[in-house]
């Protein structure tokens, strides 16, 4: 059995992992992330790491970071929920642990595993599209991470889908994220409430009497329910994901996308709408063949099991 | 000195090329499409290859057509501006000549010779936009040309820039190459001299006195007289261009961009307002390389060059 460590560093947690060949978790840790300190969360991976190598022999270890991963994959360049600023993480935990390491995109290492292990198994040119807060995204093409020329690729989030459209967190306008993730579809709970509080007695139930209390868990609860203003919702920003999807379509013709994150936990509520736009909006589509849209299957652990993977084949 | 041929099969003309291992063009012949008739354009292109190897020893034969070609790169699928559908191009050449050619996308080809050969030489991850009538793309990640699963890949001109916007050729609305093309560009022009003509009298007047007989030359010849209204043209559809560069680069972060096609003999009138527009726009700016922005050297040829050089390496 060969066995390697997984590390997922986020902007709440830190969480590392025994990985054997096939994925499978063998033991796993979690702890807090000390945002606030960038070399708190050094302190933190390498205390997680250590006792996870005082009980298993390990081949090595891959550190899957939520930030912007530079080309030589050793520097967190910009972590947007982290202190990390041009932070030479690798070789910070390799002092502290005297062993080598490899650090990538959280994205990418999830995409890597969905590709490798769990949704997308045996296809070669994969993007994996992460709906949480915002969209993050990991891209595998030829059966190999793409990362870009300086590391950066795989932020479709911030393609602009609208000009002069909503605010978003990078500082431009009209970014897919701002359409299509589970920020989105609070958006557009709230703004329903707000504005049509008879026809969202549900939602404003659930959301503790007023409408900034609806959170993502609320939104999917009523519309399992069959609540009309919650499946109208999951209709908008599902469409948004399709209508992207069938743009980055345009630009990879990728055989699989792999739909994962916190939202994805709506299924079919987000991926029925998301489809039709998808068949719908893909260009040349009556010429070319359709890639699926598929449920990511490894959930919240797959940043962990994708870096435990990478660190292997490294 | 090792030799190729190179076809380069548009929706008017056929060039055939013997072509160097430094892309240099030994011998060039040109036909007319015979674009009603699937066959006839198969009959002119081993006409003009026949007539080479009749004067050349040459090691192999590429093809490079205006239409998606399968994954297997023997079919031209779809063909917008020739009446090739599923046309197993390779096999009737190769019939026709009694000798293996390879068969790619034009916009593909022109990529791999600017990469190879042109404006893009050294760089490992280059994205070429041709700014043409539409506007034509190909990628090379990772120092290879990047055709997706189905062959399909390296179509942003319909990658979506604006919901609801103008209809495209492709069925869809609001596609990237209705604001960034050279028909953006005349359809500008077009209308400002039809809404303005008391301001457009310089570009009415290369028109022969009507905003429909403006074509994209004269628009040029204006904005390089200095013509302030043909400059506002090119500023919005530069800009335009600029843009989608950027959310290119956030989904792939490329080393450089290529722009060709007939628009970018305009040179900088085009590519200012586009660099402007770049940075102004890309995703992490502040924490990021920016990619360049260079004009195709190979002009016209790339297409041709490219084929003969991916026949090679074949």
């Amino acid at each position: 059995m060969s066995l390697t460590i997984g590390v997922d560093v986020g902007g709440t947690k830190v969480a590392a992992g025994v990985v054997d060949e096939h994925g499978q978790i063998i033991e796993k840790l979690q702890r807090d992330t000390p945002a606030a300190r960038p070399d708190g969360t050094v302190v933190v991976i390498a205390g997680a790491v250590s006792e996870l190598l005082s009980r298993h022999e390990v081949e090595a270890i891959g550190i899957g970071a939520a930030g912007f991963v530079d080309q030589t994959r050793s520097m967190v360049l910009f972590a947007p929920n982290l202190a990390w600023r041009d932070e030479p993480v690798k070789k910070l935990v390799e002092e502290r642990l005297g062993r080598h390491v490899v650090v990538e995109n959280d994205a990418n290492a999830a995409a890597w595993a969905e590709t490798k292990l769990g949704a997308a198994r045996g296809q070669q040119d994969v993007i994996m599209i992460t709906v949480g807060t915002g969209i993050g995204a990991g891209i595998v093409l030829d059966g190999r991470l793409y990362r870009g020329r300086w590391g950066s690729a795989g932020e479709p989030g911030h393609y602009r889908v609208v000009p002069d459209g909503r605010l978003c967190g990078c500082g431009n306008r009209g970014c897919w994220e701002q359409y299509a993730s589970g920020n989105a579809l609070v958006a557009e709970a709230r703004d329903f409430a707000r504005r049509s509080p008879g026809a969202a007695v549900r939602l404003l139930q659930l959301g503790g009497g007023s409408p900034e209390g609806i959170d993502g868990p609320a939104v999917t609860r009523a519309a399992k329910e069959g609540d009309s203003g919650a499946l109208r919702c999951f209709d908008i920003v599902g469409s948004w994901l399709g209508t992207g999807l069938a743009d980055l379509a345009a630009v990879l013709d990728p055989g699989c996308f792999v739909i994962g994150g916190g939202v994805s936990a709506a299924g079919s509520l987000l991926l029925a709408p998301a489809r039709a736009a998808y068949e719908g909006g893909l260009t040349g589509r009556t010429h070319r063949a359709f890639a699926e849209i598929r449920l990511a299957q490894l959930g919240p652990d797959a940043g962990l099991i994708g870096a435990a993977d990478l660190a292997r084949s490294s």
